[in-house]
């Protein structure tokens, strides 16, 4: 209508070695063909009943992933982003256990730490960096590191998600204090993790009603 | 390119009467002529850097206001919104004092209290109630309060803008504590306000380099 290209994005994040990783794609067509990129596509108006619609497709399409939480990160725009012409991408991020991103077992999928990203097409840079600043600043007051967790977890593994997010070790009291107060988590009934020279821990899920909204402190961690 | 309707909306908002207010204008075409709605229009890939160019521009033309702060708040998107077809608005919201409104003097901007507002167009009333939520939830950890307060204000008077926003009474030791932490104030020398029946007051302003980006706390107030 007034030719704006108009695609989508996904930024899915995930925890690999204790460190955030970031899922890219080898692009199969030009621009950039061949060079690593964020899975993204065209808004398909015929298609999709919305932006998060769209990125949810493409997320599928490209990876094989169901996202259980995806939101909008934020809308990049401009004439120079894309050698196309003037472009719009609705960034969206999506998180998920590492074993969700194994088991779909898409060949093409790399796993890269965010903090060691090089040679990024279009402003893809520039995208992932906002979209971990925010993970970081909501992770001080929300669930969102849940969904890095899988389904089920100890509280000592959520507590090491949060503080691989946070950049800093967190007092154990507190922690287990604002994860009470959040609400947000349930026992799962006789279960237990066994293993190592620690006696066995309960283990946890987000509430169903959880799973694809967020939790929130109304002050932070 | 892909059929997809580009548009920006600005949400612009300030204080009257102790209470938050919004500035919508009569649509001047079809579809919703003479309806209030917020100010907005499409994106022009000849003249509009990116989205936020044309939000700013936009709400130029169509109020003569040039807002200080505007950031970009979602992207609104999908099939049903717009008669016209598939669209998506890059919203924007803009704050400013009352005087900026007043001293633009459009004709045709009408202010809204943000909690009365009746039959909006489009899907305009949840653009407006995602800019408000924002609002006050960024209120608690931010700068952002300040740009409703003018150029030059008391700390009582921010602080009477912090409590509209956040719909309940703060400390004033507490709130002088967090907004001296902010560090994002600067007294305005030899200037005080002198009214009624208390001591005269000394007025600040924001510090230059905050004008146009916030300062943050990192725990909320």
């Amino acid at each position: 209508m007034n030719d704006v290209i108009c695609t989508v994005d996904v930024i899915l994040l995930t925890i690999k070695d204790g460190a955030l990783h970031v899922a890219l794609l080898k692009r199969d067509r030009d621009p950039y063909k061949d060079v690593l990129a964020l899975p993204g596509g065209f808004v398909h108006v015929r298609e999709d009943a919305d932006a998060q619609a769209a990125a949810l497709r493409v997320l599928k399409e490209k990876t094989g992933i169901d996202a259980p939480y995806l939101g909008q990160l934020a809308t990049f725009s401009g004439p120079v982003r894309d050698p196309r012409g003037w472009s719009m991408s609705i960034a969206h991020y999506a998180l998920v256990s590492h074993d969700v991103i194994a088991g779909a077992g898409h060949p093409d999928v790399a796993l890269r730490s965010v903090d060691q990203l090089m040679n990024l097409p279009f402003d893809h840079q520039a995208i992932i960096d906002t979209a971990v600043a925010r993970l970081r600043s909501k992770s001080q007051y929300s669930s969102l590191p849940c969904y890095l967790a899988g389904d089920t977890f100890t509280l000592p593994q959520l507590q090491r998600i949060y503080e691989a997010l946070m950049g800093e070790p967190l007092n154990k009291v507190s922690f287990r204090r604002k994860m009470t107060e959040m609400g947000m988590l349930e026992a799962v009934e006789g279960q237990m993790e066994v293993g190592g020279a620690h006696r066995p821990a309960q283990l946890y899920r987000l509430k169903p009603a959880l799973r694809a909204q967020l939790a929130l402190l109304s002050r932070g961690l």
